[in-house]
């Protein structure tokens, strides 16, 4: 895509991530590549029998599999156990993030207050507010709000146009895509005769080391206590977290779900696409949801769960959903079916 | 979370905002808390029987209750009819909204045909286009953009990153939190001959006075007439509402939620998250509608009305969801099995 | 709205765009209307038998209808074949685009390596990265960010607060809304031992021609090879797009909807709000699909395809959804209920 190129021997590659080479070491790869796709001078991988097949007309130069299929191919190629993880490091070493410039741009926004670490790049238009602190190596992106009492650690990288209300803390080597909202007020409102009073949000969001946290998403402050993302927790685009979510260490969400308020995630979940979690549920470690399964009951054990509404050609579909209308029917129906025929049985018997 | 304390005692509050004090009406608090956490400086609350038990082991100094609870604990205590929205309300005095600079920040472009009123915020970065008239008291949050002809009424705030297009208006005491967009066209667009032609969005958005609208939200533009959001209407985060919809009074929207073009909703209504209504359907008046429901036909009479799909343990949702594509067979079947089972009944007696 | 009228007699609307006028041709219309809330002035339209009666009591000056509808008002009218796509060619004569001011605003970032067409718009606050290359025409809203070596088509139009990261393109003539983020990292992570490795994103995004993006829409850059959207498609609001999707010419797709990696969408398909659609999957041309309707398996025909669940009042939505827990039990009690049927059956005859 661009012209700043790096090449790795497959032996150098060992010597740096692990794993054994199979075949001629000295095979040099500047840049990953799909099976489908790739040049000569990529680097592919294999993750699962289903793409083995791929392996006999693929024109990369090198691929990464796992030990079982070490011989199915006479592709120079690097034997490890997790070949998508090891994939994920090449990758990386190919294709280092861009350096962007370091300094506060000259049209930043940023008081005298604020503490900035080493290495600190702040880009254009960028408003910091009174007392924010940098750590080394934050990277702010052009057009970004950050707002009063704003801590954010060491590494961590904000894109353009994101927005942090005051008083939030985002940890170590994060990544914060565009138009990403931190800390906006949870819905908190109080129904009193008719209207709505709002209820301040006086918490905060702290957020842990190493979480992403995907294009426009929305994570709310906390009501009164706070909003906290643990360590490694990996978030989607256009996910809405609400006031006072607890999501566990390296747990995984894809777009478009929402947690309501008071939600507690365990660790290491992973919840798929277009999820929706009712307020004030618990959801054990190790749960993974399917995609758009609304879940309405705490969930206390590890384990996959799944609601989503089979799809059909509209027609049948038609035919089928309006039954479901009937179910509660249907049953007793069959229930009195069932005494009935017993009744006859016994009769005849 | 700040050094911005107030204090008050439990006989200043009542005197400010009604109720009884029942125990020492000179302690005073700082700060709101939740019963869990709360410090014996925290003003807390009891909304419902189910968190009665938590008062044994509080240590909040105060707490707000209703008259059926007032004997259940010797913790200094307020008395009233609504406790949650008297906690707002308490939460509203002990946490002042923080003061912005007023004034326009130099780095802000504002034409000389805009209307700024008296105390006005227009922060860094701020874009205005031309007669952009902002009532007194407006805070422009940093990095906004504001388009031609946009009215915002007094004592509206809108937080960073936040764009609004042309010609809409804002009404008062409004909040608009950041990344919202209001006014983009809406998805009007004509077939013909198997591409595409754009129907101009020519209507506006008009947004009533008290309306909160959570973070990257968007409110389109009406395609020929107007898009409008009554008085004390509350939005949540990434809310979609698309053409010519209009949202009565009063009625509360949480995040998640699609409205599709030219829906018509009653006042008071309450929906939940994830919630989708289909194009051109009216809801009527106070009308609850359950997280992740989907609305194909109008509701003309108040009630809770609800359309998720109950989740359950992988293995048994597969078995039970593959039923539903044969469950007009199983209602056929059944309804065969009772004319077979009647018939032989007939025969036998 | 504005005071930038125009105004076209009907004989010059058809003199433009074809068809046929019935009536005086010299009434002269100045701006578009629903039938229900049109003035004298102002020129509505029909596409449906249902809305004939509201020709009754218009008070549209002009109206454009299909040549069935031809006699049943005297109202002056247009005839065409396709009165909706009529429509919006004479709203887009009336309405036409507001003028931006050419040139780049001095608070505008635009690196010396950045390549401008003539009569370029670049707001105010912009940042442009290295080396991108703006067509003929392009507007560039205020406080828009756009990446290194990022190519924009002739005529495209940016609204403000727009991120797009490096490498993208963006062919001619599309529309891209506020607080749209293109070129974000997909969700690519790979699991190791209880940990999540991040997979470079390292893919671009490739847009054809003539796109339109709603507002907050996410479309996520490739992991390895690039995210495609072909010529014409239309996106509605908050949409997610993940890495490697490709979706096929004149196909729309309305608001909340989430489509998943690396999904292949034909061309020409509908699809409806809040829809899901999983990973890997395959989507004939011309398919329709039903608003939240999840798709879990590819689609090799054109059809319309649903899989909504009915809404009902809650409380017989609730009686109704508990049977679905039991519905493969209920399904073998039937089978169970048909086999001791046919035995009294063969029996008694």
């Amino acid at each position: 895509m661009t012209s700043r190129l790096r090449e790795f021997s497959l032996g150098q590659l060992v010597q740096t991530l692990g794993g054994e080479v199979a075949g001629d070491p000295s095979v040099t790869v500047t840049r990953v590549g799909t099976l489908e796709n790739a040049a000569v001078d990529s680097i592919s991988f294999v993750t699962s029998e289903r793409f083995l097949h791929q392996l006999l007309r693929t024109h990369a130069g090198a691929v990464i599999l796992a030990p079982a299929h070490k011989d199915v191919t006479a592709i120079p190629r690097i034997v490890c156990s997790n070949p998508y993880a090891y994939f994920a490091r090449v990758s990386a070493l190919l294709n280092p993030v861009a350096a962007v410039a370091i300094g506060v741009h000259p049209s930043a926004t940023v008081p005298a207050s604020a503490t900035l670490g080493a290495e600190v790049s702040v880009g254009p238009n960028v408003v910091l507010g009174e007392n924010v602190c940098l750590g080394d190596g934050v990277i702010v992106g052009a057009n970004s709000c950050i707002g009063n009492d704003v801590t954010v650690g060491s590494g961590t990288r904000i894109f353009p146009n994101v927005t942090i209300y005051h008083d939030c803390r985002i940890g170590r080597r994060g990544i914060v895509h565009a138009g990403v909202v931190i800390g906006a007020d949870g819905f908190g409102i109080a129904h009193d005769e008719g209207v709505w009073v709002k209820v301040p949000q006086v918490g905060r969001v702290f957020i842990g080391d190493d979480v992403e946290i995907g294009a426009n998403t929305a994570i709310d402050r906390g009501a009164i206590d706070d909003t906290i993302i643990d360590d490694g927790v990996k978030l989607d685009n256009l996910i809405q977290i609400a006031h006072n979510v607890h999501i566990g260490a390296h747990t995984a969400i894809a777009a478009c779900t929402g947690i309501a308020g008071s939600v507690r995630i365990g660790r290491r979940c992973q919840i798929a696409g277009a999820v929706g979690i009712a307020g004030h549920l618990s959801i054990a470690d190790d749960v993974h949801i399917s995609a758009k399964t609304l879940i309405t009951k705490s969930i206390t054990e590890a384990g996959v769960y799944s609601g989503g509404y089979p799809f059909e050609l509209n027609h049948t579909w038609r035919r089928n959903a309006v039954q479901i209308r009937h179910l509660d029917t249907l049953a007793k129906t069959v229930k009195q079916l069932e005494k009935r025929l017993a009744e006859i049985e016994r009769k005849s018997s």
